[in-house]
Order: C-alpha cells, then sequence, then structure tokens
C-alpha cells in the first residue's frame, strides 16, 4: 500500500516535518546582501549557514555577562569538547550584543526593554533564516520583580501583557499603531514546569507576566527620580495585576512573544523574581544569593535541551515505499 | 550703597546662581538607604558627594564602548593628570551600564532604546541629587538615520518628536498614560553650532529629532525580518517627516529631554546621520568612516566643555556690602 504522501515540499522525506524559519518580508529575497548591523554578521561576509546551520536552540537574556555564563555553563551540562572558558563572542565586532555558540545552543543578549531586543530579534530570525534552521525553540531567560511570590521563584510566562493587562503588543508601522498577539507556546511552558518538577531545586510557576517600557513609574516604584503617586496607589495597581493572573514584572516579554509568533518560532519566557513587588521597590538581597537565583532560569532551560536532546532525538528519516 | 540682595537662599551668596540636581520623589527622603541597582552603587556603600560632587558635564550614549573612547579623549583634551588608558569603568560591578569619572566630565552609556536609557536616567539624576552636583549640563552623544542629509551631518536636536512628528513623550504611570514636553535647551543648541562653525570640521545643523520605539518597522526599513510595507509608503512616511522638521532619527531622545526637563536640567542631544534614509536602509559605509562619523559628536561636545570650562570659568563669590 502506498503511504500518505508526507513529502510535500521538496525530495528529502525528512522536509515534510521541518519547521523552517520563516521572516514575514518580501523585500529580503531581492536584496543582494544583507548586513545584520547590530551582530556585525552579514551574508557577503559570513557563512551564515555553515557558522549556524544546526542552531536548535536561541537562548536569550539582558545581560552580557548572563548570557556568556549560560553559554559556558550548557557547554560542560551538554558535555562538549573544548575548553568552556574559550568560547568566544561570535559578535566581538560590536558591543551592542554578545552571542555564543554552543554546539546546538546559541546564546545572546539583548539589552534592556521592547527596543533593544526587538533590534536583536529582528536581526536574529533573519540570521536564522538565512542558515536555514529548522525546528528552532526560543527561550527569553530573564529577571523580574514578582507580584505576590517569594523571591527566588520562576515564573514561565502564559501570557505576556501590557500595563493594562491585555495579551497584546503595540507596534508602530508608519507612523499607524497596530496591535499584535503575544501568545506563548503552551506546551513548551508545560513541558519547563515538568523539568521543573524533576528537578525540585526550587519553586516555578506558571502565570501572566507584565511587560513594561520603564522600570520605575511604569512599573510603579516609590524610588525613581520621578514619582507622582502614594504607597497605597502602588499597592492597588500590582494587586489589580496579581488579579489579573500577573505573577512577575519585567520589560521584554510582549515584543518577544508577539515577534515569535508571527514568524511561527516555538518561545517560552522564563523569569526568576528577585523580590516581590507587594513588600517593596529596591533589590536588597545580598549579591551571591542574587546570583544564585539568576541561574535558576539557567537550570532549568539546560535540563530542558537536554531531555530534547537526548531522550527525545530527531526521528529518523522515514522511508517511502514506492 | 546697599547692593541688590542676591542671597535669597542661604548664607554662601553663591548659593544663589546655583542650580541643584532636583529630583521630582517626595519618597526619597524617607528612604534610609538607595541602591542604585543598575549602576552597582549605593548611597550607603559609597560616598556619592566625594565621589561625583564636582560633575558639571554628563555625556550619555549608547555604546559602552564608544563611551570608554569618549572618556579617554576628554581626558586628552583636557590635559588631565595620569594614563587615560588607565580609566576605570565605575560601575565595573554591573554590565547594565559602564560609567568613567573624568575631572567634572561624567560619561556613561545607556544601551539602545527609551527603556534603556530611561533606567539609567532615573538613577544618574538620583545619583546628581545625592551627590549634590549643581549648574550641571547633560549631553546625548548618539548615532542616527538621517533624512534628507549627506551621511556623516551632525544634527543637534530642536525638537525630540514622536512617530506622530509631535514634540511630546508618552509615559506610562500606574496603567494610566501621561504626555510630557520634550523641550530641551535652545541656548545649549545654539552654543553647539556654534562651536561647530568654530571647528569647521565637519556638517552641523538644528533639526527634529524622531524618536522611534523600533529600529526597523517602526523607522519604515524594508529590511527586517518582518516588513509590510513597499518602498514608496515609506518613502511617504520619511517624506512627511522631512516636512515637519525631523532631519534624524535615533531611538532615546523623546524621554531624555522629557526627564531632564521635569528635574530642570539643561541638555542637548547631538547626533551623526551614518546614513541617509531616503537612500537606503542598510549601513554600508565602510567602517573606518564610522568610527570618524562616531566622534564627530564627540569632538563637538569635547569643544563646548573646553569653551564652558576655559573662556566662562565660574565667576568669583560675591562679596555682599554691609
Amino acid at each position: 500500500m502506498r503511504p500518505i504522501l508526507l513529502n510535500c515540499l521538496g525530495t528529502d522525506p525528512i522536509e515534510y516535518i521541518k519547521q523552517q524559519v520563516k521572516v514575514q518580508n518580501p523585500h529580503l529575497i531581492t536584496m543582494e546582501e544583507d548586513i545584520l548591523y547590530h551582530f556585525s554578521l552579514g551574508t557577503k561576509t559570513h557563512n551564515l549557514p555553515e557558522m549556524f546551520g544546526d542552531i536548535k536552540f536561541v537562548c536569550v537574556g539582558g545581560s552580557a555577562n548572563r548570557m556568556k555564563a549560560f553559554a559556558q555553563f550548557i557547554h560542560q551540562e551538554l558535555g562538549l569538547p573544548g575548553n568552556r572558558d574559550e568560547i568566544s563572542d561570535v559578535c566581538e565586532g560590536t558591543d551592542r550584543y554578545s552571542m555564543y555558540k554552543v554546539g546546538p545552543v546559541l546564546s545572546i543578549s539583548h539589552g534592556m526593554g521592547v527596543p533593544s531586543i526587538s533590534i536583536m530579534l529582528h536581526e536574529m530570525i533573519k540570521l536564522l533564516h538565512h542558515a536555514h534552521c529548522h525546528d528552532v525553540v526560543l527561550f527569553r531567560l530573564g529577571t523580574s520583580g514578582g507580584v505576590g511570590l517569594a523571591p527566588g521563584t520562576v515564573v514561565i510566562t502564559d501570557k505576556a501583557v501590557d500595563y493594562s493587562f491585555r495579551a497584546q503588543y503595540e507596534q508602530v508601522v508608519l507612523g499607524k499603531v497596530i496591535t499584535r498577539n503575544t501568545q506563548l507556546d503552551d506546551g513548551i511552558a508545560n513541558e519547563l514546569l515538568q523539568c521543573s518538577s524533576e528537578l525540585q531545586d526550587f519553586p516555578t510557576v506558571i502565570g501572566n507576566t507584565m511587560c513594561t517600557h520603564d522600570f520605575y513609574e511604569g512599573q510603579g516604584r516609590l524610588d525613581g527620580a520621578l514619582c507622582s503617586f502614594s504607597l497605597e496607589e502602588k499597592l492597588e495597581y500590582l494587586r489589580k495585576a496579581h488579579e489579573a493572573g500577573v505573577r512577575n514584572i519585567e520589560m521584554e516579554s510582549t515584543v518577544f512573544a508577539a515577534m515569535c509568533a508571527i514568524c511561527d518560532l516555538k518561545a517560552a519566557v522564563i523569569c526568576v523574581t528577585l523580590l516581590n513587588r507587594l513588600d517593596g521597590d529596591q533589590i536588597t538581597t545580598p549579591h551571591d544569593v542574587l546570583v544564585e537565583y539568576q541561574q535558576r532560569p539557567q537550570v532549568l532551560v539546560a535540563h530542558f535541551i537536554k531531555k530534547r536532546l537526548g531522550y527525545l532525538p530527531t526521528p529518523p528519516a522515514l522511508t517511502l515505499e514506492h
């Protein structure tokens, strides 16, 4: 019996189950060269398929030091050859972002805030596209303020919401505001929660993450250079956020979710909470405790990657009957 | 004859002409300690008046490498003692921002985009306040896309405008959007233009600067991972911007202007254009030319600082007749 035709896309049957990284820009194909300016990489100056074609996991986070530490950690966890202290920055030609490649894992810093991560996402998605990557999963590993959670709790984002607790991202395109949805991948989120229950190292919850464009007034902090509201008004806002399912606050999740959704990239946001915002605004936790907190999303994602690589290997190529 | 009473503020006549750095937050005075988290500095752990009390000029820019280079350049220009290659990062305890102090000049990096510079501005203004600084002038030295200008032109910002060419900044406070004006200091802008005409090194104009929250779709680029518009639609938007007086586009000016205005800080934005956006989107200029372009705002501001320090010294203390 002739099996169901699996091969709709090309001569290689395995192509069917490959999820290519898509860009949503008809102009790109007409360009002779694409310079990824903020990465200091380009399609004419670098062989992107050779450099990045095997990438399966992209992990991004705000701090360059932290993403270097994650690259070294995942190098050790995957038992890769070579000295983990000699992993070099792929973007050494610029100081806008740092990028480290460790086997099938790419670790990139994105700075703070939506505009900063958005530039990185545009260039990273184009990079994966030019490199012909497929079946890639993205993670944002971050720090955040918790809402009603003990400091050190890891929050896996259910919905990324804006300052009004709406699961949407407002993007300006040629002077007009359009709205994009911020749906993340439920399957990946649940798989991460399962990883946490296997690790039993730290508390982990799934909850909504509020993304603001400002650390002080936008998050209701009383300790900025500007503050026009009272403690009670602040707490009322945070309580409303909590009622809307918000469990943590950071500054990048909505655009991360929106851009990954448009490009059909499976993605998750995993942030540790450094403090409980219902108790205060300043981060007074000792440095060594903060360092351990910041490793928690890394430990969780490393476990996920190891499971995916070890327990769920790429299925063997299907053989069609003729 | 008894002279006009100059001393309205205290026992020291000179106090009258001092412009203290103000915070607009009644809660700050109640705090026992203020941790400037993203600078890795604090009021209990550091003697801020001793470290920063003599600051008169704060220069900020996106790139950490560029702001280090500026610190070394101004060190040389002011003929200060010590080795300029040994200037160390005051914020070495964190990788969020870099900060270099060179005599009365503070050079700080702020990353990319409004949220990133806004965190830095909150903590920098608090730093200047805690350090009892006065008569401080702020400069943002940046790169930008030009609109109808030859690449390499320096734009001194008249009005910082948003994506609709309005001279305003929208700030979310506890879930509500408020609007702030983005007035910069005309006197400083004209003084900078005068400096440029003295230097005669590169073309300089005063014009409006559009601040966007996105480098690709928000600025009408055709080369991002996402693009839903045509070349003609892009050019129409940029032409409208030009008609509204916009001469360059960057990503930080509105919040910089708004926060400085609220805190009564004299401020200016000086950005070089790396390309003419009416001609294209990608930055294809050779690296060494770009490096020279990026030095232009530094050269201009260094000249301003030297003039202020050399030609307009602080007036001697006034002696009151009794």
